[in-house]
């Protein structure tokens, strides 16, 4: 059984995603369709290049990755199917899967434009229903993938933003805000952190907060930073909203320091799984 | 494999959308379950109406549309079950099938009413569970349809509004707003539109904005109409929310109108797919 | 093809769920897997404990309910396992089973310990991704339950608040509230309620309404108590907020009495399904 996941800004009042489902349905019946998420703010491609980006290693071998978040829909930019050793992923040529695919092998790169495979006709306004569910509907119940379109070397790519190392340390940015109000910053374990120094996440001149290893190493309320599920090193408040506490946001500055200024204290460190 | 698509107004807090999935998987577990959407406004019977006329083609043939937005639940209002040539649908009868069923060639029609295929006992608030899904679930597992209950032609249907012919034109009004902001009206595609006229779309005194083919056809943030993907004109506003900027809002009156004071310009159209 | 549900408090705007579904896929390809709820409030160990009560039973037998409300996640909660006679539960050790299981029989308790079972390396941030899900694919997949971990006798139970019994009536208190306003209380059906009394819930000095049998029992827009479909005495106004119209929230005090100042009118009951 193969696997399609949907990573959209349609949201949750319309029809939109249903609709996508039905021409898989139709079109690709034995296969799975999961929901990566449909949250992604209208028009957002860096959040939903995130998204994908944390989210498509887990899914089975050879799962469609399927990203419709689609500001230009109708104007001249192109479908892209990408073909990877592990998987497959459909979108519009607009970066968002540019993240994700700096960290797979590529196997093969094509413009989406054999019109045999649309909805018929197509729409001007909604290329998620007539073009992109019908290339991956066929890809999943195992189209050919040379006969989505021609070869192509030049998709758009997002920059992604590296940090860049300062004084013993590293600097970054907010690059995500999740639904608990962590700020995900672009620091990316590994980093070289020499234990035994304590490390602290400095966000605003006198504000910042130490590395630990979970949420509850600190009390309620008390901002802490952590290395989060997919590597990031965010910063949150226990059991609040560090986005709302704290002020952060996207884009805001951040730098990873070695605390040279005391001495480490032993810190009852939670037992936990 | 059968299919059950669901159409409420649950909203995503709650289990109740959970549970009918439940009974669902109990009762046809062999079938596919869709989501049309859950996030219809509570009780809004006509948004309800309109996103299953936009949405229930797509499905596969013999789909089972169940539809459970219901403000007068454990009231006397019917359950209603409608065999069309191609689908199924099962609603309360409170006229949220009318829209689909006017494109539909109906075979039979029939009172939902038949005590067996309820779950015991039946509560007075939540029909969606104990009656509705039962009754999807029934025909998605190949029950006969002229078991659900004694035929009917006498089913709650809601006015259409259709546009008027004025002036060369047509007058409507907005009848949904969507995720995006963009204000749907009830002027539907094909219009006998002479080419080469330029067409504006008017809903205020001085407020109007050329018909194009996307969105994109206009700079970022200026209002633009367009025919959407479900064939209806829609009012946008390029990378932006037409509802809040330009005030619109259902109900509106909105006028299509030749544009008789300025001669066509050549735009460049966007070559897009 | 057995089931799976999820309850989360993860929300519609991350890649969270989808990610457990992922997991899901992988590790039990066979299994369906429904969404109860991802919308309880983040951190709402009781909601999510409520919601699970009013919606387990209604899923085929042996199903794996996996509920990953977890503020406490990295610290030294442990994960919790418990098969019933009928069902399987998987969530923190944080209360989040306990109402459920006042209803099971159980048959095994033990803690999620076996570290074969976990993505590796397990994040100190996501064990939704990295332990629950993994713990419950197995389990969906035909793994032995006592491969999970140790037994245990002592998870952690949240008390029930029972209602009590005053005057001849009962005293309780408003315990959800539902996404159409709806005041869900701990009053629970059946309660000894010798007919034809005509019974009033009262929530607050002057403020009370009478238990009828549907929400449209009463006009538009005035309030009722109705037995709700899970058995628990609910205040609602009809086609509006009870909540917001009512100014009714969690932990509100709530009593139902006999009316015994008025004769009971004969009110002209509807006669629906």
């Amino acid at each position: 059984m193969s696997c399609v996941t949907l990573t959209t800004d349609f949201g949750e009042q319309d029809w939109f995603v249903g609709v996508m489902k039905g021409v898989l349905a139709v079109r690709a019946p034995q296969a799975r369709v999961v929901d990566l998420t449909h949250g992604i703010a209208p028009g957002d491609v860096r959040a939903a290049a995130f998204a994908l980006l944390n989210a498509y290693p887990y899914f089975p071998r050879r799962t469609v990755h399927l990203v419709v978040v689609d500001p230009g829909v109708g104007s001249a930019r192109r479908g892209l199917a990408v073909r990877t050793t592990e998987f497959d992923f459909i979108a519009p040529d607009n970066g968002v899967l540019s993240w994700a695919l700096e960290r797979e092998r590529i196997r093969s790169v094509r413009w989406i434009e054999n019109e045999d495979l649309r909805l018929q006709p197509a729409s001007a306004t909604f290329h998620g229903r007539d073009i992109f569910a019908p290339a991956a509907a066929f890809l999943a119940a195992g189209g050919a993938f040379d006969r989505l379109g021609p070869l192509t070397d030049s998709p758009l790519l997002l920059p992604w933003s590296d940090p860049s190392v300062v004084n013993g340390g590293w600097v970054g940015e907010v690059v995500y805000v999740d639904r608990f109000g962590n700020a995900i910053t672009n620091l990316h374990q590994p980093l070289s952190m020499a234990e035994p120094v304590r490390w602290l996440l400095h966000w605003a001149p006198g504000a910042h907060c130490a590395l630990e290893t979970c949420y509850s190493a600190v009390g309620k309320g008390e901002p802490v930073a952590v290395v989060g599920s997919c590597g990031f090193l965010e910063i949150a408040v226990n059991q609040g909203r560090a986005s709302d506490q704290l002020g952060l946001k996207i884009g805001d500055r951040v730098e990873l320091r070695p605390d040279r200024t005391t001495a480490r204290p032993q810190r009852k460190r939670p037992k936990g799984p």
